[in-house]
């Protein structure tokens, strides 16, 4: 009997009690939990992506500026198929078409709404990045990985700054906070209001069950609790804005973890 | 035997062989349209808005930076119902709700997906409006209208300056076409790679039926193939990038228009 285990390639983690945390990956770790399909992790640091990619024949996602191939994660390999593949969203209907009776996360007919749903998150979460790549690197890294994020990053999208530069700090600080809240209320508004007590009607995007556009939400939302803490003032003002919507979608997602 | 008649307020346009044109009263002209409701048009102009609606007993659609309530088109009045209602999704909402029977256009479970995918338009057409507000002020609407948008846009959105400044010249409108083109590129990618002849099953964001995204999208190509005409380069440029997707999809839309 073959194994029918699928291989996922994801990013470690060295914070105790922390088992993952990079807001992409997340969103195929989610679409495995809701699918309940069987897998196992491979742990891959940021400077062995590419390598490790290429050795086991997975596609790059797209291509880098420079014309080279880029290789990025989340990836799988599933045994049953010998399908190899990237990029959350490929990797999200391959799925749902190849487990037909799992849970669907792209739902007939979403599949280009889902698209601009999640193009549409990153404005709204885009202040995370300059408080959270330090962060990234100095709490969530192990230190190889840190070491090619800060140098890769300040070289390829940071246009010479360094992680630590970019943070804002008094009151630009509290403005970007600021900025990311009303970016948190946009979403918001999209999800609308939601109903009280045993009421899930609207507690995800299409109603009683979630989608991909959900777990991408759902993966900064992990992201962050992880990256600051739990009991930390940012966490707690995230999972407290919209009348505590964060913290309650979060809640739900976790409801799929494997117990 | 009581009139069924909708009544539905929008802009009125100067133009010759013109109808409409505005892109937020399209997106609920095309969801008339497309559900075969019968409705007349009460055409309104800009400085009339406020005290037509009013007097007709709509609420106002959102309230202004200063606390004021503000009045905005499209608006309608449904007779069967006695409702009176403004803002496009609103009624969309309302519409399909009401007539069951008719094809909806916000499909159960997409609320909050076509609010984003309707927010993610605005950053993508973001140039057409240094474009085109002047455009729509000389050639669409009638002097009172053109007069009193020129002087509150001015005072409103545009910090003091004129339509007619704002306008882009030589090397910066060549610049911000371009990014036009990129927006639209983006949209491109929502929808995805499209069937060839006679393959219908994903000419709208959901595949073979329109949504009121679509129309949302679609009110802003009227809005172009109006504003500059049909054989103007810009009208041109517009229908053929991504492949002609966009002069297709107005094509496609127009087939629900009354003959």
């Amino acid at each position: 009997m073959t194994d029918k285990t699928i291989t996922f390639y994801d990013f470690p983690s060295k914070k105790d009690g922390v088992l993952a945390w990079n807001p992409n990956t997340l969103k195929t770790r989610f679409s495995l939990y809701y699918k309940c399909l069987p897998f196992k992790t491979i742990w891959v640091e940021y400077p062995d992506v590419e390598s490790t990619l290429k050795a086991a024949g997975i596609a790059p996602s797209s291509i880098k500026p420079d014309g080279t191939p880029l290789y990025t994660q989340p990836a799988i390999i599933d045994p049953s198929t010998g399908a190899a593949l990237s990029d959350s969203f490929v990797i999200a209907e391959y799925l749902d078409k190849t487990y037909p009776d799992t849970p669907s996360v792209v739902p007939k007919g979403t599949r280009g709404l889902q698209a601009a749903f999640i193009d549409g998150i990153i404005p709204c979460i885009a202040p995370l990045f300059a408080f959270g790549m330090k962060q990234s690197c100095d709490v969530l890294m192990n230190p190889r990985s840190a070491e090619y994020f800060r140098r890769t990053r300040k070289e390829m999208v940071l246009g010479g700054k360094s992680v630590d530069e970019i943070v804002p700090k008094g009151e630009s600080a509290r403005e970007e906070w600021k900025k990311l809240e009303a970016g948190f209320g946009k979403m918001a508004g999209w999800y609308g209001p939601q109903g009280q007590g045993n009421d899930n009607s609207n507690r995800f995007i299409m109603g009683e069950n979630p989608i991909l556009g959900d777990f991408a939400i759902g993966g900064w939302l992990v992201y962050c609790k992880n990256a600051w803490g739990e009991e930390s003032q940012e966490w707690k003002d995230i999972a407290s804005w919209n009348d505590g919507r964060w913290g309650r979608l979060l809640e739900s997602l976790e409801e799929y973890f494997p117990k």
